[in-house]
Parts: structure tokens; C-alpha cells; sequence
């Protein structure tokens, strides 16, 4: 994830830097070559005039407009609903610590709440480890104690098996003094709470958009781009080759952004920021039971790449 | 559903697999005979010349389009729909087999749990025979006890009869020091849950979208498309079977995509992959009680179709 | 609701029952006996011609498209909401007769639980009667006691009332062991969710889309659709009157489509199924207590409507 | 709100109630005189022709479409927000009343229920009178005891003030054998969502949508709609005015009714019809317990307009 | 925010504050000289004819319009969702304030009850304070006692550190009688929704729409604009720089609103009104509680703008 001050309008024209250009350089390179060659052959194909006019583009850049909102639209929704996920696990991991204390009468400074709060934090990055086929073994070994730590290191679905542990915790805080089934049950609803989030974070990393509409969009996309300087060269003449490009470089573009949105557990540049967000929820469940912070999540910089 | 890596944006050119294309090829051949037809006559019809230009087909691609994409949305809202309830079932019995040791007190490779487990897979996988309308007999004599699997064979709602079993081992649980009625209700709202998502399912598979709008949008693209080259004979030209054939094809194709999408419990190769998600919830659910897990989903490769 | 097998896309030009091509017969028959006048006189009104042209057509088009394009939305989600309402009435219900038995520890086959079950059932059809404003007595004599039978039938909101039967039920179910107030409560939530799905049905019913839009879009429909042969005869010729019929057909199509959605519990072809619904939640509750089941849901036949 | 019966599709262009038409007359006019007089000098101004062409209304035209579009979308998820949650409140308070009755074990006739009875219809015309800005005095005397009444007309948010009311009964309930916490929590629930419906309908009163899109949107329409005339006098002529007319009548007419529509609480024709839901509400809670009912709504008659 | 009473549509062209338009004039400048220039040298540079014509203008148009429309969309559900959830943070507070009186037993005026109603105060201006980076240690030594004042000014999260304040309030109050477990667990219930509220807002604000967008649509639009003068010089002439400023405003404007409201916890007249939220929420939690109420909210005035 990118973040950025606001910018004037006028530099933002020259931003590098978490914009799509740079990956997309080549080809629109390529778009423009061949506009130039259309140019210089004045649109004839082995001396036959290719009778192309703007009219057919009309017709279809309206449509290739639409299909390309709709392929976008589907993916900022993955995107947002990512990010939604990732937001309810704070908010959830918050509410479970908060009723670890209030709910229980146990004290903040607690032996066992600390053992709570740190299994909740192991959840966090073994989620994340999960999403992104990165070994969570590194941070266990530094949250659990030992045992547990290899165990849970071997199982396939970490989360939910750390789940389990969240769960015996509860069940074992019914020896405190007003801690009762009724108080188990509303810290049990938050778990079946942390369970949709999982499962919702793995239906979003194992189902991409239908592959059918990839294969179709690419195509329309990249075949309207290299006819567009038929189309225009008999109106346009040298120009042609700019405005190529120009077009060109929206719907490519556009298709881009929507491929990388797509997927937003990802590590690219306008993925989310899973590491962040992993601190984050480190950081103020630490401060729920009084621990000093670990670390600063790292001050806002111009143009600063959070992973 | 398709799986594939990501691939280099000219190779996604050549796709064959997975693509829409290789159904639609005989009605795009008929539209590119048509249309050769109908360059070769000059675009006229028993020696009268048919006067349409390019401009109608402005006025109503739009038109076009929109309805068009007002169909593909809904048709992929009830996929994602029903992706998202098949997340929840996943969701869901997970949370069921969690409680099902953290709140009775029953250990993990307790009788009773694998018991409890075992109806819950069931219960998946009958949702899914229900859905597919296939025979469920098979994994009901796997899982179940031969004479509630017998019962359950002749039932009509097996899932829902299931869930009467469930409640029932909810309500023998009551027997553990500790499972109160609260215990009970907590586990029973989980089970309202899983009614749900069973009603939901049934919801998408027995409701298509009203079938006027298929009519009229089918009636309306391909109207469209075989009075296209008409109109654009006098500009194009030669190239018009081209032009014809490339809108034609993502109109067609989009119309097409809707169809398979609409509904998501099928075998086509855009559908949801049940039996995938049927094999990922039993191991799931399994390597919670701690027993060896029965078989991996296979692995990602190139272009893979999951059912 | 029109269910029908999917069929050949040549074949499903020729569909006649299900489009609402039948009722439109009148309306574009006047269009086309217009324009061909208009082409006859080419154009010109008292010897003045009118010089139309398609630009103004195609600025318009767009706009039109939009605002049809939105009263369709807005019309399919009030059908969709409504087949959802009814969903959750299935699953609803279904949930009410599992806890009728796994929480009361009432056998399947009490008498009490049958007596439930019938108060159900009858809400499900008084809902429906009062949705349609016919009369529910015949239903109600056939499902519940003489004389509650016919107190319901004097009240106004029926299904309201019956559900007060439903909440004393739940309260004298306090005699049983076991069942205590938290039970109670739980199933008391199930008839929260029951009063929201009344209140939702009798929402969609009452209020339907501002008066407001449908003047305003049926006027510009029709005004577009009457001035268009003016504006296509110029460049078209004779084959305006087939083009203005095709292009009508669409626009007036759709709007009669929206009109027809959005009183989805109309007996309409493409309206919700109420009946078979209702059948349907009567055939699934007497399966979970064990009652033979009544009769089955004819089989999918092509073409076959269901109300 | 205006309920009418469906009518012929012809006698529908001369509905007058209900449409925006009158009060947009004078601005039309205004339109239709400048268009004419543009007519008349052919386009000039000064003996300068001005020189506007259908092209930059066809590139606008569109935008203009899509930003109404929006603007009217949202105006229009407000309207349906804020019959939804006049419909939760329908739901709500018939919950409550049925729990009023089923959960604590008070008989139907009973005078401490019907006083609940009357704080919940009293609730409901004080949020009216609130949305609306009229004095609750008259229906607040009409339904509560002398004290109370007095001491609610003070309060400036009378609904919340009344919601004290119903929790003080609530808990005054505690009496009656079997309501106990648990019951009481679950009426309880219910009251929090009431405070989520008054809370709704403030938002909705208070937060217009923000005030630049207004201005953006209104100074646009209209820009687009007095410099039409100068693009389309050159191909269109004398039929000008009435094709200027048409297509502003469409935008205009567009705008305005997301206007009225963007604050649903007001008394406007297409406003919700928030006397009619009160008396709606008060009659089926009465009957919920055996009371006879107030008045009848009135009848659906041709072109009734509901307030 | 800014709130207007309804205007003339004649006197809505003139507004100036609330539009954004003061701060696009040096854009807009920039632009209208441009386009002086280029009518000027009649659409060359260098003495090369720009050969643009108004067709890709029309092509680029509409997808440009369908992107500013997304990225609009986008921005405006930010802005609302934020709304909700202030809206979301009155009712919980409401509530909780209620059940603090209702479901404890205690009086109104109880002392302990007005130590609830201020953490509860506390907890909104610290929200406040936190979404807009300004110091919250004045309001929390208004409202809190010394030491806790203190305390929560050297937390990092302290809406959620108060909120564990508030956790400890309610398990105090199991001392009053009739205050049990499941009461606690009631009140519980609303600190979680405060916990999702909270979690809520800090998505919005930490997490912008992805950077790309913001690059790839700003390029789009000024080259847009900028570009097109040279597409319309020649059809248009002298009266060029008008439409080109007048379709560039709209253009650039409506990236300017999005901009704005994509962070509606800002300070800029769009954003929300949250000083006035959070008097507001001050004044009906002491209203129900019986105190006199500190300040009135200042009465609507014509283009009054609240912070």
C-alpha cells in the first residue's frame, strides 16, 4: 500500500512511483512503433488501404468501457472487502482482550491474559504467513511457548488450530469467580467471528474472478488498442501514434490496476499492507494490557511503501 | 473453476482452455460467412441496396451494452453469492466443531466429537449431491452409521434432516458437567447458520433470473450482430467481416460468460468448484479433532479445472 | 417464474411464451404503421420536412439507457429482496421446527410439535394471501383448529396474530425439563426474524418505485421511440420501419420488464413463485417431523410456469 | 407518496398529479422561448455565428448522464434507506409488543401491556414529528399519561427519552414470574435496535448529500441545457425548440426528482407516506392485543397521494 | 459539512462558497488560455496542423466519464460509510447510556451513572481527536477525572483504552442486584459494536483508495482537457476556450470533490461535521440522564458550514 501526501496537481503528472507505467512501458512501446509504421504506410496493409474509420470504435469503446468498469469494480470490491476483513480482525482481537480482562475479573498484568493476548497475536501473523505462503514459524516460535509452537508449526489450516487454543483458554477461565457459561458463550461468539474473517481471507485468495473474463477483457483490450491507429490515421495523420498511445494507455492500464487489486493479499505496490496491519494489532493489544510497544509503526513519508 | 498462474500479457493471446471461445466458433463462423456474403453483394439484398450506416448501431450499442452488462453483474453476483455461502459453510462448521470441544468439555479424539464431525461432513457433502442433483448415497454410507445413512438416503431435504441430527447431539451434550442451555442455544444459533446457507444454495438454484430478460437480450445481441456488417459494408469494406466478427465475438462471448455464470452450482468450467471445497471442509474439520487428514487437494497447476 | 430447460441459441429466437414480445404486439405494431408513413411522406409533416437528424438521437440514447437502466436495477431488486424474503422464510421456519424438537426435547412425533408445525405452515400461506389479497380461510380451516381458525380469519394482519400463537406455544413449552427462558429466548429470535420478513414483504408491496419515475420514463420511452423514424429516415430509407420496430422493441421492452419485476408477488409469468414456495416449506417441515409428505412439486417441464 | 392503480400505456402521458412537470413549466418555457429565439437569428449572436456543433454535446452529453446518474442513485438509496427503516420500525415495535405479551406471561388485556401498547405508538409519532418538525404535543397527549406526556413534550429528542420509558417497564417486568435477565435482555436487544432506527433517520435528516455535488450538477444541467440550442439550430432548425424542450425536460426533470427524493421524511408528493405508516403501526399493535382498531387506512384510489 | 436551505434554481448558479470552483480558477485559467492560444494560432505548433478531430474525443470521452464515475462512487461510499459509522457510534452510546440506567437498577441521577455518561463523552471526542490528529487532552480533562485524564493522554489507542474503562464500569455493577452475568454480557454486546466502530473509522482513514488510481485518473483528465482544444478549434472556433473550460470544469471538478471526500474525517468544508457530532452526542447522552444540557447545536443559517 502506497501513501502519499496530497501533491499538486501539476506534479502529480510526473509521479514514478506507484503508478502502472513503469510495468507497462514495453508495450505501450510497442503500441506506439507500430503506430508510427501504420502512419508511415498510411494505414495500407501490402498496398491494400485498411478501411478502417473512428465509426466502429465508437461502437465498441463504449462497450470495452463498460466490460472494463465492471472487471474493476469486482476487483476493488476483493480489495475493500480484504481490507474489511483485515479491519474486523483488529476490531475483533480487540474486543476478545478487552473481555479477557472484563469479562473474567482477571487483571491486566495477568499471567494468563498475557497467554491470551499472544496467542491472539500469533493468530494475526499465522493468518497473514497463510495468505501469503510465507513460513510462520519465525513468529511462533517467538509467541508461544515451545511445545505449542511446533504444533501448531505443523498443521495445515494454523489459524483454526490456534483457534482451538483460544478456545480451551476460555473454557479454563470458568474456575474464575463470575465467570460463567453466559460469559464463555458471548467470548465464544467473537471466535465464531474470527472464524468467518479466516474463512473470508481464504475465499478471497483461492477464488479469483472467473478466468473466462481475464482471457476475454485481455483480448478485447489488446486487440481494439493495436487496430485503434487504423482507425484514426486517414483523421489524424502524424499525430495518430500520440493519441495511440494516450488511449491505449488508460484501458491498459486500467486493466492493470484491476489485475493487481485483484489479488490484495499480494505483495505488489498497491497490495495491502498486511505487515503494517500485522504490527498494528501487535501494538494495541499490547497496550489493552499494559505491555510497553514493541515498535513504532514507521512515520508517514512521502510517497512510503507499507508491505 | 480455473486455476492458473499468472501469464505474460501476449501469451493470454492464445489461450484456449478456459476461454469461451471454442463454444461460440460455430455461430462466429456463421457471422463471418454472413458477413463475407454481404461484402461480396455490396450489402444489398435481391438487387435493393440496404441503406443502414454505422449510425443506429452507435444509438443502440449502448443501449446494448448497458443491458448487457446490467445481466453480467447480476449473474456474477449470484456466483460470488454463492461462493460467499459456501465460504460460510466453511466458516461454519468450523466453528460448530470447535464448540463442539471447547464448550462439552469432550476431548478432541473423544467418540462422541468424531461422531458430531462426521455428520457435519456429511452434511457438506449432501448439500452438494443436493445441488448437483447426484447421488449422495455413496458418501452417506462412507461417513454415516449404515442405518441413519439408509434413513437419511430416502429423505428428500437431506441436509435438513441432518440438521435434526445435529440438534439431537447437541441436546444429548446437556449430559456434560458444564453444557448448560446456554451452551446449547450458542451451538443452536450456529446451527440456525448452517439453515442459512442450505436455503440460501436452494435459493439460487431453483430462481434463475426472470427469463425475459434472457430472451430479450439474446434476441437483442445476435439481431445486432447479423445486421452489423450491414451497416458497416459502405465504410469498411473488405475488412468488415473482421470487424463484425471481433464485436461480434465480445458481445456473444459476454452474453455467454453470463449464462455459465448464473448458475454457480453446476460442472461447466467457470462453476464453483464443489467438490474441491467438499474435500477442503472435511480435512479442515478433521485435522481439528487431530485426525490424520484424508487426502491433499492436488496442487496448482497451469491451467488445472477444480469441479 | 418461467422455468425452462436452456436451449439451442437459434432456437430461442423463436420463444413466444415467457417474453413480453405478446403484450407489446399493439404498441410497436402502431410504431411500425408509423414509420412507414413517415418514409412514405420521407419525412415531412404538412409538406414541411422535418429535419431530423441522428445526432440528437444518439446524445439522447445514452441518457435514456442510463435511466432505464437504473428503473431496471432498482425494479430486480425489489424481485430479488422479495425471493430473498421468502428464502428466509424457508430457512426460518425450518430453523423454528428443529427447535421445536432438539430444544424442547419433544419427540418428533408429539402431538405439540405437529400442532407447531401446522401454525407455521399456516403462516407461510396467510403471508402469502395477504401478499396477493386473496382470501386465506380455505387454508386456514384446512391447517389449524375450528376456532383459531377462524379468529385468525376476522384479523387483519393474519400472519401477525399468528405468530402471538407461535410466542404462547414457545411459553407453555416452559413445562417441559430443560427448556427454560434462555430456550425460549432463542426461539423468540427466530420470531423476530419472522416479523422482519412480514414487515419486508408488506414494504415491497406497499411502497413501489416514486410515481415520479415511471411518468418520467415511460414519456421519454415513447417520445424517443415516435420521433426516431423522423430522425432515421434520411439516411435509412425504407428500412427505417425495421430498425425503429428492433430498436422500440428494446427500450419498450425493458421498461415493460422493470414494470412487471416490480411487484415481484404479483401472478404474473415472471413473478414469484408463491405458491410452489409455499408448498414447498409445507412439504420440508412435515419431513423433519416425520409426516408423510402431501405432494410433490411438479417436475421441471419445459416452459413450464410456475406461480 | 402517490399509490395508483396501473394504467394504459397511452393515457400515461397525460398524467399531471404526480409528475414533476408543473413545477418545472417556467424553466421550460424559458428553454423554449430562448431556443426559438435562437431559431430566429439562426444561431447568431451579434451577427457573430456561433459556431457549436452536435459533437461536444454528444462527448458531454454522456458525462452529464453518467454524474446525474449518480446523483440520482444516491438520492434514491436515501429515499429506500429511510423506508426501510420506517419498515424495521413496523417490525420492531410489533416484536415488542408480541414479547410484551409472550415473554413475561401478561395476558392480552392486561393494563400494564396496553400502557406499553401506547409508548410504542407514541414513540412512533414522536419520531415522525421530529423528522418533521412539528409539535408531538397533541398525539403524545392523546396516547400517555398527563405526567409523562408533559415531562416528553420538554425533551428535545423524544424518542430516546421515551425509550427510557419502555426500559423502565422492561425492568419493572422483573416481577412477573419466569421474565427474568434473560427475557429481559432480550426485549432489551430489541430497544437497541429501535435506538439503530432513530439514529438512521437522523443520519438520513441531518446529512444531505455533500452540497458541491448540488451546485457541480445543477450548474451543469442547466449550462448544457440553454447552450444546446446553438449546436442543434444548424441541423435541426425549426423543429429546434421542441427537440431542446425534450431532452431538457429529461435532464431537469431527472434532477429534480433526486432532489425531492434525497430527504424522504418531508411532505413532498413522492415523500414516504410517514402519517399514513403511523396510523399502520398504531393499528396493527392494538390488534396484536385485542383492541378494536383506531380507523381504516384509507382505500387505494386513483392517484391517491398518501402524506 | 455544509447546510443550505433550498435555493431558486436561478440564484444556485452564483454560489461560491461550498462549490469547488475557487479553488479550480487557476486550473481552469491555465486551461481558458491555453485554448485562447490554440484558436489563435488556429490549432498549429511550429506551423504543423494538429490534425485532432472531435471522433476520439468522443471514444475517450465515455470511458473516461465511466472512470471519474467509479473513482466518484468510490469516494462518495467512504464518505457515507463514515457517516454510518458516526451514526453507528450515537445509537451504541444512546444504548449504552439506557441499559447503564435500565439493566443496573440504578437512578438516573445515580453519581455512578454520570461517571459512565462521561467516559462514554470522553470516548467520542477521543475519536474525534484521533481521526483528525489534534489534541484530545483538553476534553479529557473536562470530562474525566484527574488520574484517568491522565492516563489515557499517554495512551497511543485511547478510544480503546477507554473502552476497557467502560468494560470495567459494568463489571462493577454486578453488585447491584438483579445485575448479573447476563446483563454484563448485554452491555458487553454494544462495547463490541463501539470496537467495530472504532476499527471502522481507522480503516477509512488509514487506507486510501490505491494510489494508482489517483495517478492514472488525473493524467486522464488534464491531458484530456488539455488536449482538447486542438479536437475542437476547428469545428468551433472562436467559441472554443467557453466549451473547453465549461467540459473541463466538470471534468476536473468532479476528481476534486472525489478527492475530497475519499477523507471525510478532514477539516475541509465537505468532510463531516464532527465537532457538531460529537456536541451532539454530549447533548442527548445528558439529556438522558436528566442533566441540563450544556450548549445548543447553533441553528441552521443559509450556507452555514459546520466543522
Amino acid at each position: 500500500m502506497i501513501l502519499r501526501k496530497k501533491q499538486h496537481w501539476f506534479r502529480m503528472f510526473f509521479v514514478w512511483h506507484g503508478s502502472v507505467l513503469p510495468q507497462l512501458l514495453p508495450r505501450l512501446g510497442v503500441l506506439f512503433l507500430l503506430s508510427v509504421l501504420i502512419v508511415y504506410l498510411k494505414g495500407t496493409l501490402y498496398e491494400y488501404k485498411v478501411p478502417l474509420s473512428p465509426a466502429p470504435f465508437t461502437i465498441f469503446g463504449i462497450a470495452l468501457a463498460l466490460f472494463l468498469g465492471f472487471r474493476n469494480s469486482a476487483s476493488y470490491d476483493r480489495f475493500w472487502e480484504g481490507r474489511k476483513l483485515w479491519g474486523a480482525l483488529l476490531n475483533d482481537t480487540r474486543s476478545l482482550a478487552r473481555q479477557a480482562i472484563t469479562l473474567t475479573g482477571h487483571s491486566k498484568n495477568d499471567e494468563q491474559v498475557l497467554a491470551f493476548i499472544n496467542i491472539l497475536i500469533a493468530f494475526t501473523y499465522c493468518l497473514k504467513h497463510q495468505l501469503r505462503n510465507t513460513s510462520a514459524s519465525e513468529d511462533l516460535q517467538r509467541l508461544l511457548p515451545g511445545e505449542l509452537a511446533h504444533s501448531i508449526t505443523e498443521a495445515k489450516y494454523k489459524p483454526i488450530v490456534l483457534m482451538i487454543e483460544l478456545g480451551n483458554w476460555i473454557q479454563k477461565a470458568r474456575i474464575m469467580p463470575g465467570f460463567d457459561s453466559i460469559s464463555q458463550v458471548a467470548m465464544d461468539g467473537n471466535l465464531n467471528k474470527l472464524s468467518d474473517i479466516v474463512g473470508g481471507c481464504e475465499r478471497i485468495a483461492s477464488t479469483p474472478i472467473p478466468y473466462t473474463y481475464q482471457v476475454l477483457l485481455h483480448r478485447t483490450v489488446y486487440l481494439y488498442c493495436f487496430l485503434l491507429p487504423f482507425g484514426l490515421v486517414d483523421s489524424l495523420g502524424w499525430i495518430t501514434p500520440l493519441i495511440t498511445v494516450f488511449i491505449g494507455y488508460t484501458f491498459v492500464a486500467f486493466e492493470a490496476i484491476a489485475d493487481e487489486l485483484e489479488e490484495p493479499f499480494g505483495t505488489e505496490p498497491n497490495d495491502l499492507a498486511l505487515n503494517a496491519m500485522c504490527r498494528m494489532i501487535e501494538t494495541t493489544l499490547l497496550e489493552i494490557v499494559g505491555k510497553p510497544l514493541p515498535e513504532q509503526i514507521p512515520a508517514l513519508s512521502a510517497g512510503h511503501v507499507f508491505d
